[in-house]
């Protein structure tokens, strides 16, 4: 193969992020628990985040304005100005969590970097993915950090552009087929796919299969060893 | 001077974006005109942004979330649903506001790349920075877009290195002393100030007189034949 780059994903494939947004919407509902349904709340609120996505993009401002949005509809007349403060204050939070890596994942990239180059490629809003990137410990493992609003294939393409990157020679980790399998494979490249134990609507989507350049396993902890073998580099 | 690469600021130095925010501003004040004198208004609202600034950076979601927060403060017990969606939808309109070009930057910007590398330099919101540059239509001018979260000294220092600039080379050219001038200076490049008529108070800071690096020109149609004079390309 001659790989000579991994980029790697970060939300759900270095560190654990998904679980956050998920106790946040858990806690979002308990919160406007006696406006309506339980079901009814997560409905309104999955439909307003989908809505919104194209406009406001990924993170944690995008999810609060979301959640504020949603109490502005099921609030019939009028929402407490405390129950607003406290939706606020739900989203501010999520930029106080900690970062928690996913197991295997420090030992990884301490044998990834010494085969490739690494560059971290997460999307998402940027201050929040900086401070994340701050508090993962992990920066100085890579040689670039690419923050984008979104995946798709021009995204990637022009990644490589920039960072003087060969298709041939890149491969994209992540776990979110959408966003980090497809497009990189479109835009040429090699792909491991790494499941992560939940994954969010938006980023579901089908393993392609019939494309030699994509790849799976099972856990971060086994990529070194995967690459060292498809890479010939054993 | 050797000057081989410019970067230029986007907001207010290529298009112009401070009145939108602050015919919004107006805007908000009015809509929340029965609960709170105006200047209470517009005193809350801009302690609310200055307070969420390093917690949710620049652009329309922060300046959304901060409108909303100050509305849960100034409403002494409850809010109007119809009011907030109100917030939200004004919020929203910023986004699809035109761009509307600054005299004489088409002009300018053909005349630089015959002589430069020209760099898009932009602090605020991934999604919304983007999606500007789109509709500018000024893309193609730029070697390279840069958007960044803030603008300091390591960021700029970060962002020559990356795209292999000399601070010896490199010239910065935009509206704001504070994240386009001094910081610029800081890492060892030259820097051009050209004033927008009106500045944004978190932006404000002393012009640096001192600094031989430093120089200003009144507006934009000016830089071409400016930096071909102190560059000695004339």
């Amino acid at each position: 193969m001659g790989i000579k780059t991994v980029g790697l994903d970060a939300d759900d494939t270095l560190w654990h992020n998904e679980k956050i947004f998920r106790e946040a919407e858990q806690y979002f509902v308990q919160l406007l628990g006696r406006c309506a349904d339980n079901e009814i709340i997560e409905r309104t609120l999955f439909s307003t985040i989908a809505r919104n996505l194209g406009l406001y993009g990924y993170g944690f401002k995008s999810f609060t304005l979301s959640m504020i949005e949603t109490a502005s509809h099921l609030y019939n007349k009028v929402i407490p100005s405390s129950k607003m403060r406290e939706i606020i204050s739900l989203g501010q939070s999520l930029m106080d969590k900690p970062v928690n890596l996913i197991d295997g994942v420090v030992e990884g990239l301490e044998a990834l970097r010494k085969n490739y180059r690494l560059l971290l490629i997460s999307k998402g809003d940027l201050v929040e993915q900086n401070r994340k990137v701050e508090k993962s410990g992990l920066k100085s493992y890579f040689d670039g950090i690419e923050i984008v609003s979104h995946k798709d294939k021009p995204v990637y393409e022009e990644l490589l552009k920039r960072n003087r990157v060969d298709g041939n020679e890149f491969v994209m980790v992540g776990n979110s087929l959408k966003s980090d399998i497809l497009p990189a494979l479109e835009a040429g490249a090699y792909a491991v796919y790494i499941p992560y134990d939940i994954t969010w609507v938006h980023e579901m989507a089908e393993e392609p299969y019939d494309n030699a350049r994509y790849f799976k396993v099972d856990k971060f902890a086994d990529l070194p060893e995967f690459l060292k073998m498809i890479d010939h580099k054993g």
